[in-house]
């Protein structure tokens, strides 16, 4: 079923919801009123009944949510049960930190693989996973389903790796390049996870406050 | 002066411009009109100029935006000019990976110091910052002003890490730990970088477009 457009704020508070759910049922929790979630997240229980209200019927007047019910609703909806395929590409520090410590298989996803150019990495392990060269990624591409790339490449190689990876049919890329990828192939999905632009906002209400602070004395 | 409450979503697109004024400066641009900003940025002129208008009068009819003044206001308004001091606290493979890419200089920040729990970092250095013992971490507090405390410890600790840090008046905390904080004091400004969220936003899109794709088949 073709889904009515969904406005990205909506979309990317589910994952958060997503979150919280799994905390509540690991603290044993198993069912929650949207007042009570609203409180813990921050949100309206009226904000909360419309964000799902996009997917359909959840909840049930004076009961509330099962955590459970809805956690599968969420996962769905998210993709989380697809087994999606997954290969990282640069693995130096934060490529190393994201196979060591991030848990793709703890959220549904499954690493493949991993590719670098450094010639003392291809061959090695990390956590499991195997480093290829990058010169065989079309090769691993055309043999294996892969439906995410995870670019942790330096920023000069980014757009290079970015059009490879897409020329070879990968359909999302999840962009640590710093660097915005501009795509010829507008059927890629590029999701970016930019350090900076975060650091950059923190710091606007770091200085906001101050001003504010000031003004008060 | 205190400033009218800005929508995050407005908030959150500054330092996108920044990054892009930044790039169309060191391709030797020096103005811009708003239809052509946009156009590189997906907006709409008329969402670009409201988004600055928030802030006063950058632009000039017909002659469009001077990209160096905009970078200057920009930088401005997002505290870049405001030296904050930071601290990064776990330096496993994430926090060496911002310490050594990351680049805070170049953002304008000073980093000035990492701590940590293991015997075998302590004392060493990584790209020039030393790292100290956790333990001295109040003492390091009270002798330096500490404007931000990046948070790349283990999930564990990073409830505990928060309230010592806030406690010891740090006012900004950048949390990578993929744990949402709950501090006492709300006047501690916090900003999650949840890199689970990102990848499930880029799943749920990669869903919809899966499913949008059978649709049409």
């Amino acid at each position: 079923m073709k889904r009515e457009k969904i406005s990205s704020n909506v979309i990317r508070r589910l994952p958060r919801y997503l979150r919280k759910l799994d905390d509540l049922a690991y603290n044993g929790v198993d069912r929650i009123s949207s007042s009570e979630l609203g409180r813990m997240m921050g949100l309206t229980p009226s904000q909360i009944r419309q964000d799902f209200s996009c997917f359909g019927e959840f909840g049930q007047q004076g009961y509330g949510y099962n955590i459970d019910t809805l956690r599968k609703e969420l996962s769905n909806i998210l993709g989380v049960n697809c087994n999606y395929n997954i290969i990282l590409i640069g693995t130096g520090n934060l490529g190393h930190a994201l196979i060591e410590n991030f848990g793709f298989g703890g959220h549904g996803f499954t690493l493949l693989a991993a590719f670098d150019i450094k010639k003392s990495l291809i061959g090695t392990q990390f956590a499991g996973v195997s480093i290829y060269d990058i010169n065989s990624l079309p090769e691993f591409l055309a043999e294996n389903k892969v439906d995410i790339a995870v670019l942790t490449s330096p920023r000069r190689s980014a757009h290079s790796t970015a059009a490879l990876v897409a020329s070879c049919g990968v359909r999302a890329i999840w962009n640590f390049t710093n660097i915005e990828l501009d795509l010829s192939d507008p059927n890629v999905l590029v999701e970016d996870i930019h350090f900076s632009d975060s650091l950059l906002t923190l710091s606007y209400y770091l200085t906001e406050t101050s001003a504010n602070d000031a003004d008060e004395k």
